[in-house]
């Protein structure tokens, strides 16, 4: 793969517009023989195909299964192995939460413990999210700070909080104190590194703080935290490339990575109809958008296959809205597939289409999996995509004399 | 490529069975328009292509014809350019012998030299694997041990053997004592790192007394050693992927190879029968089982296609015995071409069949080489099959948040 240092000396600016449209857990698995999208009626995405360079992208590498961290940072042009999203991180940016660099997030549960410290339940008889929302209000409002660093806590659903450490000198590096077993004694968070030495000391007193506030309860009478940690040092991809980046998402997490990157994260409502009226608003100010469309992914969670394919029609529908703008590249792809009879996140490589002026377009006449195979494109990993967008789009100088 | 690490993190157990049919030197190149594969009567291999994911996989990567050590590593997953299996160790393996990790192991030539220590004849006149014996029995009841280190003397064929010295302190790094060419003198071993020192005075002794022993023969008067070596230090499959490994294997080297990481070695007879029964025997043991396949090889190198034709055609017969196991995942692949036109290893990439649940089926109808360029699978290094063979296990966790 190309080397950061190699697309900074290349990248450069001119005013072409470049569109990212992101469809989550696009890919799938036959069922009866076909793809949920084989079997979808998108005839906008087919007549773009044919105008298009096609192939297959590999969200990582071949049979890595990526979650949505390291298949957004490849998406956007970053090397997923070297940047990593942490857990802590990940889910603070998916209830909403805002970072910055000194910022320590991890994952909390409220949990049971009996009188000789044993954690009984590690998920409190998952208490409701009505009841969190009240124990989180009750740690908020015990604990405003220690040593100088700032507590906030963020309920999530049922016996899941965030909780955010703010403040000077937090490193992380932390080991979970979490023992991820009934049966075993509640433990103390502890630093691997020297620089979390101090983050150790907070956290453990934040913990005994915390139980002693819940000491009255009677399911959640203590807290586990782990997955401790800060967001990576990465540089944005206005560094990197040269663009003026912006996302268009409904869903926190994916305006949380976007963010990372440096990207403007646009007010974009709800529904499809309201990220493309964002992206018409916005159009003239920037020149990479990033579109996100969620629903496919969910339905392939839950295994609802036609629910998928439906979920993509709808989306073909909106295509010539896109179209619409004229964007000056435009690339269609998903972050990683979710086959709906896996219910889950899976290594498969996703379709990709490449709409641009400077293409050799191909004999691909469908917008699938096993259409997008025979593509120009050929098959390729993800982190490969910015710099073939970059290039379409003419931002690219050449490399060497 | 995905590092070591990333795939201890991920990799998980389950009881799914993997099997990897390698056919030795599969590839091969045109005679009269087709290849051996090309001309084979394969229904079982073809129809098992329909049902599964097709490709080619580069041994190492395009235009580097690797040796059977390299080409297994990359097969096994791992980075056959970081893991070198030495010459040495390599002839050892190949005559049977067990190495451990203190063992230093070289190969040796029967020699002759004149009264000037000028070599006349670095084989010896090409003497009979008969009496290759005898000096070999020679040499070994001459010399047992010298400093405490074990030494142990193989014959192989005509003037070819192994030594292998046991002990403690043995470093690596050595140069040959053998000048390779007629006409020269003969040289010492020489240590290029300091942890060599001790081995360079052991075999140069040890050459010492061999010379001594030798000094009454005709034309096998001294020896020549070169490829020192010891077995490289390499994590086991099981240590990095979680699975529990087996080899069936009919010839020395490769069940060496296979041991060296971490496979246990079934008794596997002589022929494709013996090894199909050793699968039934075992297969609830193991959830990993290579299954090597020599003879498609060895009819590569004599240049023999019809021959080779033929023993591909007998794999297939057995292919149905295979099926019968309804092993979960599948591979059928080469280690490397050994086109009958060169008599040798080649660079050419091989066929790969992917047989499992969890598949995109592609519109490959044939098992050969030309019919799977236009597979699913496209075209990769053999480093990424055993990822791939995991995830389709589902024995791979997602990666990242």
């Amino acid at each position: 793969m190309i080397s950061e240092e190699l697309m900074r000396s290349i990248s450069s600016k001119n005013p072409a517009k470049m569109l990212m449209l992101v469809i989550d857990g696009l890919g799938g698995l036959p069922l009866n023989g076909k793809t949920e999208l084989e079997q979808c009626h998108i005839p906008n995405l087919d007549k773009l195909a044919t105008q298009s360079i096609c192939g297959l992208v590999d969200p990582i590498s071949p049979g890595i299964t990526p979650g949505s961290g390291p298949s957004h940072l490849a998406l956007f042009g970053y090397d997923p192995i070297k940047y990593q999203i942490g857990r802590g991180v990940l889910e603070a940016l998916g209830i909403g939460m805002h970072l910055t660099d000194n910022d320590l997030a991890a994952r909390g549960n409220f949990a049971t413990v009996d009188e000789k410290g044993i954690i009984v339940d590690r998920r409190a008889g998952r208490i409701s999210t009505e009841k969190n929302k009240v124990l989180c209000d009750l740690l908020q409002n015990g604990i405003a700070e220690i040593e100088g660093v700032k507590v906030t806590i963020n309920p999530g659903k049922e016996h899941r909080f965030v909780v955010l450490f703010k403040g000077e000198g937090l490193g992380d590096g932390l080991t979970d104190s979490d023992p991820q077993k009934n049966g075993k004694p509640s433990i103390s968070a502890s630093a691997t590194t020297e620089s979390a030495k101090f983050s150790e000391r907070v956290i453990n007193r934040f913990i005994k703080e915390a139980t002693h506030l819940l000491r009255s309860q009677e399911s959640a009478n203590t807290i586990l935290l782990r997955g401790f940690s800060q967001i990576p040092k990465i540089p944005s991809m206005t560094e990197l490339f040269q663009v003026r980046p912006a996302a268009i998402a409904v869903y926190p997490m994916y305006k949380g990575i976007a963010r990372l990157v440096g990207m403007d994260v646009l007010e974009a409502g709800e529904e499809i109809r309201d990220e493309i009226k964002a992206l018409r608003d916005y159009f003239d100010q920037y020149d990479f958008f990033y579109v996100h469309i969620k629903k496919p992914d969910m339905f392939g969670e839950d295994g609802n296959f036609h629910g998928k394919v439906r979920a993509i029609e709808e989306v073909d529908e909106f295509l010539p809205d896109l179209l619409d703008l004229r964007p000056d590249v435009l690339v269609v792809t998903g972050d990683h597939s979710t086959p709906s009879v896996l219910k889950s996140h899976s290594w498969h490589p996703n379709p990709i289409l490449l709409f641009s002026r400077f293409i050799r377009t191909d004999a691909v006449e469908r917008f699938d999996e096993r259409s997008c195979l025979l593509g120009g494109l050929g098959r390729f990993p993800a982190m490969g995509i910015m710099p073939l967008m970059l290039a379409n789009a003419l931002k690219l100088k050449k490399y060497g004399a």
